[in-house]
């Protein structure tokens, strides 16, 4: 058995997200099917790690093992002539000695894109995140500050989640940037709990708005309280754009 | 009776054009359908100019006449809550005196994007015309300036078309960007014949993939022959960006 890396390119638009589900299609699903059909048998395929429905990826990376003739790299015109147009196979390649998309990934990239602008607009609604209210960009870089580095993380987590372990990640950098009416918010790290990228820009947004102030953000990490954070980002806007190994 | 302009974005991939049509959905349909419901009286709705199917407009330009007690600018509001979200209005004012969205309008600008990359894109499949084919940006910027000025058209306009008048059009500027894998065609005129637009896009493609020399394109014009000149190009790219007044 091979083990085959892709990086997969989606506009999450009309999918439930990036992991099978009962109801709905996913992108990990329209992946399965369309290997089925170039290997003829049922093939799983593994991601680096869940997006939420009408989360966007550049750069998601995913493995599979199949016992086949096709080149590696061929993997990328073979998928991409069976998938759909908003899956895109970027690039195909033999995963290297030990390599899992999941268990293997040090960290990923996150990216929200946000319109703030008076009006809504049309082409980049399903791309972008709407906030009408003026954005204070310098108090968003402020509390941006408080959010990286090695902390605790149990206020950024979605209430209800499972979490099995600890609640500590590292977010190695906040970049907000703006340009024109977008800002573009950056946010790297090692690990990310669930919803914990949404919740981050959710919290930002409200301290963008003047609804909460920046220490208010050291507070909620220190407190470890959910509700003293901002609430959960919408899906539209938000990019996984790169996974690091 | 109150003449009201107003500039509309919209995003043209679920809609048969901008005018309306027996057989499908214009954007054109979905205002006058959204105007009715605002002042319960049918409105008909007079726009810039038409694009085709897919094609997107973050300027376009459209008047009504009524007999409203609606403040010219609260239009804005009123039609962007009655509208599709792929449809949004950017501002409504009281047209000024003798104003007609077609007669007054005297010039318009175009931008096609390009991605010019191995791989087709899935977030940006419905906004850029795709061509894997690497372009020489060089060749297509010298033969952008042969398009420049004053000139019989007829070679840029689609076959069949039924022409009154004349094929003399004056293109103010034709401008090719290269940045990273994408190019950016901006094409400002005051008037353009029907398909003119997809004609020089499809032209400047096929001299930047080396199958047209650049000087080719100063012949089809001279020769006012649509043979001479490219492919008229996939709607997928194309954005009204701008009427002139």
């Amino acid at each position: 058995m091979d083990r085959i890396a892709l990086i997969v390119e989606y506009d999450g638009t009309n999918y439930c997200g990036w992991q099978i589900q009962k109801n709905g299609i996913s992108v990990q699903q329209r992946l399965e099917e369309a290997l089925e059909k170039a290997l003829k048998v049922k093939t799983p395929v593994v991601g680096a790690g869940r997006t939420d429905a009408r989360v966007h990826a550049l750069g998601q990376v995913a493995h599979f093992d199949a016992d086949t003739d096709i080149p590696p790299d061929k993997f990328f015109y073979v998928l991409n002539t069976l998938l759909p147009d908003d899956i895109r196979i970027k690039r195909s390649f033999a995963a290297p000695e030990g390599f899992h998309a999941r268990f293997s990934a040090k960290g990923k990239h996150y990216q929200y894109r946000i319109r703030n602008t008076r009006e809504k607009g049309a082409v980049d609604r399903l791309y972008t995140m709407f906030v009408p209210v003026p954005l204070d960009i310098g108090k968003i870089r402020e509390a941006a500050a408080y959010i990286e580095g090695e902390h605790d993380f149990a206020a950024f987590c979605a209430a209800g989640s499972d979490l099995k372990g600890t609640t500590v990640r590292t977010v190695y950098s906040v970049d907000a940037v703006k340009e024109g009416g977008y800002i573009t918010i950056d946010v790297k790290g090692n690990g990310f709990l669930y919803n914990m990228v949404r919740i981050i820009a959710g919290t930002l947004i409200a301290v963008g708005k003047g609804k909460l102030a920046p220490e208010a953000v050291r507070a909620a990490i220190e407190a470890k309280d959910r509700t003293l954070a901002g609430a959960t980002a919408q899906a539209q806007g938000l990019f996984l754009m790169e996974v690091y190994y």
